[in-house]
């Protein structure tokens, strides 16, 4: 059996990233999505397993003590990690496993992985971007900012993935995303 | 505008990659083709400046003199090249180059064009191919076992590429090969 890649995947908010994540996990044979784990406590509609594994802070911290986590960080006092175990498994398995992670978490599999490939999906401009926020009408102005000023800081990381994906038109980023996934089964691991 | 890619294709001959490169160079805007050089004779139906630039041993030096080419190696006493100008132009006028090139003039390009992606076209196997060249009926069966010999020889270059195409099904490998030309679109390039 063919061994599954190891894709990661990030966003800044607003950028469609679980539209098009989400069309291309309908495929769960192929597909293993890696969910987190976390020591924060579920929102409201969160479901444990799916959304994050939530774990208590003794647990967090004796899977860290037997290193169990391919990355993990505190924000927010809060542990945030990325089993290695279930990873290896699924890829073992054939399936290609798709990590969605913020930018540093990112920069830090990277160098923890060289097999992986790393795509960013981003807004055309951040002006496109800030006016799709208003758009949806959800947040406050001075939260839409907020959320604006953060993307500006993650887009400066473009250049560490090996493939940036633009969501201008949906349909669009969803094949060329596919595109990439299809390329990644193809690549020659070195 | 958007800087084109280079892309380099090699494929054992009975791979379908004549086909599979018809079908996407329909794209005349997205795509140029690059024509190879020589000073051999044109075969019957060989049209100049489609198959081959067909050069005098002569303009042929004086192109090496005035370091005009890529690439360039010598067969059976003639010259074949692959003109550097053609190449940067139309990539920079945004269009992608598709090279088509044998396994030992994909590495020299590899180490000149680090930004080039490759791709090999192959067989599902050795056994595979010698089978559809016997049932194409065109030649004789010591020529076949010659060329599936060649092809054997070649198919030990597959890790030098970064993508491998297998064609098994037509259809699949031509979706195939889009996807990995349009992944090249998005990538990065270092």
């Amino acid at each position: 059996m063919k061994q599954g890649r190891l894709i990661v995947v990030s966003a800044p908010s607003g950028c469609g990233k679980g539209t098009i994540l989400g069309r291309v996990l309908e495929d769960k044979e192929r597909f293993y999505y890696s969910v987190s784990c976390t020591t924060r406590a579920p929102r409201a509609g969160e479901i444990d397993g799916v959304h994050y594994h939530f774990l208590t802070r003794e647990r967090f911290e004796a899977l860290i003590a037997e290193d169990a986590f391919l990355e993990h960080a505190e924000y927010n006092h809060n542990y945030y990690g990325t089993l290695r175990a279930p990873i290896d498994e699924h890829m073992a398995a054939g399936q290609d496993v798709i990590l969605e992670i913020e930018v540093k978490g990112a920069s830090q599999i990277r160098a923890l992985r060289p097999d992986a490939s790393l795509i960013f999906i981003v807004p055309p401009s951040i002006d496109v971007l800030r006016e799709r926020l208003i758009n949806r009408g959800t947040e406050e102005r001075d939260v839409i900012e907020q959320r604006v000023a953060l993307a500006a800081e993650e887009l400066q990381y473009a250049p560490d993935y090996d493939y940036v994906v633009v969501n201008d038109d949906l349909d669009t980023a969803i094949a060329d995303f596919c595109a990439v996934v299809r390329a990644v089964e193809l690549k020659n691991i070195k």
